[in-house]
């Protein structure tokens, strides 16, 4: 009986207290990796060159940066991704910036780990359109200069995909960006952020934006690698927005399991740098942060925010962006004498 | 008569002494600029964020560096190249690097400067796709975080296309390659080049290729901007290198200028960086330095070289490779919470 009460009488002081929400963390300075691949400087070095690198795509023309942009917001502006003689994608290209912190990878969650992701848009006939991954990595041989790095990396003889996915994904698990006004606000600077964000913030968990938008990244709770934290979108679809942006269209983690239960259920991205990644949704189709905010607290809570509430909450949301750190540009070895787009 | 013989009694003595050409020169360490645009470090750090930057192209996804990547050899690669949409361009894209020490740029040398040349892919269909560079300014004109940067380079009120292509053009200027192991040799250093590399430097010359290629960036003697240097391309017509490379569909200047004397003329290109920048021609035809080298020797100067000669100016020309300075990535200002390219 006493223990039915207590339960009773914190969730009577749940509803009244503003924040309602207790979780507010600061983003880690370093990013999780998973066992079988150490962050190393070794694979970093390696990651960035291979990154960068469009040669690595059918035509020499789309590296993961062409998409992921690492000197804009981790991503390309676009709706739709552009990939080799200019295909476009299905789905919105998600941020690369703080990628790390998501427990699977893609809208839909279906591979586990960096490491999978990296792999998928290399064969990918509309993004970098290579045959196999054994065509890919019979050009990156064909590149003397990655030898020794990929040595150094991974010692000898380990010029394969895996290899080249996993430097990849270390140098992925650089691209990270702590120390953002938010994070700086609830590590004790309590100036870190305007008044209107610190608004915006009680808002944000007042509305109920926390129960999928939390943790470090906003994103869900802390989980492991390959266990994803999803929830349906929209949740409401009876409304004109859902109609407007064609929301409902996008079967989601249903197109990829099958299942009838994944049925529009999306992985809970990031909001971390949410102020560089429009156009906005697993479909690109907002292009205002403003305008997103609305929408989700309509077809994810099926709440109606007033234009102060927006505004407060999209404040909030620009103290979640940057600094991005300054990166080196790579210098990408050279195939002396011989291209291995000629022709092309 | 004193004078002419004298005359004779000199151009007897050129062609009897190996190396005939006494006209070696290394690079200098800053790239000459034209009054009204010297280079200064705001124009250089606007213009690398210009240069990198895809929002220029109507699609967001091509800029300056996606044809000219400075991470590689300032090229893409590719025998033409492919911009908006994955079209292909009609020449081989020259390389950025050096392109400082051009007196003339274009294959066929169209425009006087860099700042003539940056403006030309961003309206042409088959580059960036722009309708107009007006259509292109207001684009840079909507990311807010571009407005300083031109302030301080050029004051105020200064955001005009002119400005645009000037801070690209002081960028370029920084994107040159002095102290390449012949540029050591030529300044006394007698060990930065291996013996085969000294034999290949004389039989360059010894060949006639610095008829042409000479001058401390290998492109002809040092000219006023908009004054350039030409060579009918190719001179010899009737051999089998012509017909299999198809060197002669391309009218060159002709093209521009419509003058009959034009006819495949072509500015004669840098060699700096040749290593790195295959394939080669104004038609990216040739896939093998070596190639390229019998070919020019047999097509300009209608020579046959033997093996080790080809083997020993390919050695040369590899002494006339870099060392590439060090680029850190720009951060490309953003446009919060908002996409220029929403829906394209």
């Amino acid at each position: 009986m006493i223990k039915k009460s207590l339960s009773g009488l914190i969730f009577v002081l749940m509803m009244v207290s503003v924040p309602v929400f207790a979780g507010w963390q600061a983003l880690p300075k370093v990013a999780p990796a998973p066992d079988n691949n150490p962050t190393t400087a070794a694979k970093v070095t390696l990651g960035k060159m291979l990154f960068m690198d469009p040669r690595i795509s059918s035509t020499g023309t789309v590296s993961c940066n062409s998409c992921h942009n690492v000197m804009e917001g981790g991503d390309d502006s676009r709706t739709f991704s552009m990939g080799v003689h200019g295909q476009l994608g299905g789905r919105n290209a998600p941020t690369v910036w703080n990628a790390a912190f998501h427990s699977v990878q893609f809208w839909d969650g279906r591979v586990d780990l960096l490491e999978d992701q990296a792999k998928g848009p290399i064969t990918n006939p509309v993004e970098m359109g290579e045959p196999d991954h054994d065509h890919t990595m019979v050009k990156i041989k064909a590149i003397p200069g990655y030898k020794p790095y990929f040595e150094k990396a991974f010692g000898r003889n380990s010029m394969t995909i895996d290899n080249l996915a996993k430097a990849i994904a270390a140098f992925e698990r650089t691209l990270i960006t702590p120390d953002s006004p938010y994070d700086k606000y609830v590590s004790g600077d309590k100036h870190a952020i305007s008044a209107q964000q610190i608004r915006g913030m009680k808002t944000f968990a007042a509305t109920g934006c926390t129960s999928c938008h939390s943790g470090a990244a906003f994103n869900g709770p802390s989980m492991d690698f390959g266990k994803g934290f999803y929830a349906k979108f929209p949740t409401f679809a009876d409304n004109a927005y859902n109609k407007d942006y064609n929301l409902s269209a996008d079967k989601g983690r249903q197109e990829a399991t099958g299942k009838a239960a994944d049925a529009h259920m999306f992985r809970v991205p990031t909001l971390r740098n949410i102020t560089d990644t429009a156009p906005y949704f697993h479909n690109g189709s907002v292009n205002s942060l403003s305008e997103a905010v609305r929408i989700m607290a309509k077809v994810q809570l099926n709440k109606t925010l007033n234009d102060q509430e927006v505004s407060d909450i999209v404040a909030f949301l620009s103290a979640l962006t940057g600094p991005y750190p300054e990166i080196s540009m790579p210098r990408l070895p050279a195939t002396t004498g011989i291209s291995l787009f000629a022709g092309e």
